[in-house]
């Protein structure tokens, strides 16, 4: 049960959000920057990135959604799989791979990236940008995860759940998707 | 030195988000909005909770500025040195106590918080938005604290500057300040 009386139909963070729909907002902004704005990084890569943090942060509904959203961008719900169990072994590219080190490294503690670690991730084709957007990515689910458990919101086990939620959000991002539980007018969305 | 090319001419999260305006803008919205908007916690004590979690991730430019912000609006450093040495002892409210416990264990891990943490802070008359927003700002703070030190920002020791900056923040707010180093035009801030 929540710790406190997040409104009953809403599950994980969806339910914190209407609750408090003031700071959803920016919330909702920043995942859809970061996993869905321009990039060089496709969108499920950054994806697994999300998932493969809240999964080390053992938050089951983030790395469940963002594992589901990766799988729908992937088509490959092996590979998230893999990320979750060991990256190392994973059908993923090097760079990404790199990457995944560095966003291990800021989900314990920023302090623990190396300058090592970013070299290995430039020799492997990674831009500063991608750099930068890994740390920024790693850091906001140890955000997001804290919110969605320090709450104790509601978090399904129903593995379809996340694979239906996962493909609409894959489909529409974030912001559209969010509006059927902040109660705002529903607009038109073109996909 | 920071581990990708940001501008030098900036200091801490400051040069993360000149480099990265796009994301600076939900970063800046949720921390104005968590800090400053509408709340029966005071500035003072929301400063604090910042504060605490920063001093907790051993992020020192975080728990400097955020430090002296709390001390520009509560008027007093020595509050804001005993919450960073052992809160149990500064001269803070019952309620603002049981809000650092939970903010504390959501520092650690979410999971953390129990219904008896929670059930505490409502006993001393905490209500559930403030429950919520401690919860996210230590969360959000987790977030901040990572990204500051996962890109190896310059984080200056001079206390004056931060407490000139304190001043500032606590004068004219997150956003307005933020202009400066994000490139846009200054407005006319009322104080």
């Amino acid at each position: 049960m929540p710790h406190i009386a997040l409104p009953p139909e809403h599950i994980g963070i969806r339910a914190a959000m209407a609750y408090r729909p003031e700071t959803a907002r920016p919330l909702n902004d920043l995942v859809e920057i970061l996993l869905t704005g321009p990039s060089t990084l496709t969108k499920g890569e950054r994806e697994l990135i999300a998932t493969y943090v809240s999964s080390r942060n053992c938050t089951h509904f983030c790395a469940s959604i963002h594992g589901a959203i990766a799988a729908a961008h992937l088509g490959d719900e092996a590979v998230v799989k893999q990320v979750k169990t060991d990256f190392t072994k994973a059908d993923i590219s090097l760079k990404l791979k790199a990457l995944l080190v560095i966003a291990g490294k800021v989900q314990k503690d920023g302090k623990l990236v190396t300058a090592a670690d970013v070299e290995a991730a430039r020799n492997l084709g990674a831009t500063d940008l991608e750099i930068h957007d890994a740390v920024l990515i790693a850091a906001a689910f140890c955000m997001y995860n804290r919110y969605v458990d320090g709450l104790a919101t509601v978090q399904p086990d129903d593995e379809a759940l996340y694979r239906e939620r996962g493909r609409m959000v894959a489909r529409n991002g974030y912001v559209n998707t969010s509006k059927e539980y902040l109660g705002k007018a529903k607009e038109e969305v073109h996909t």
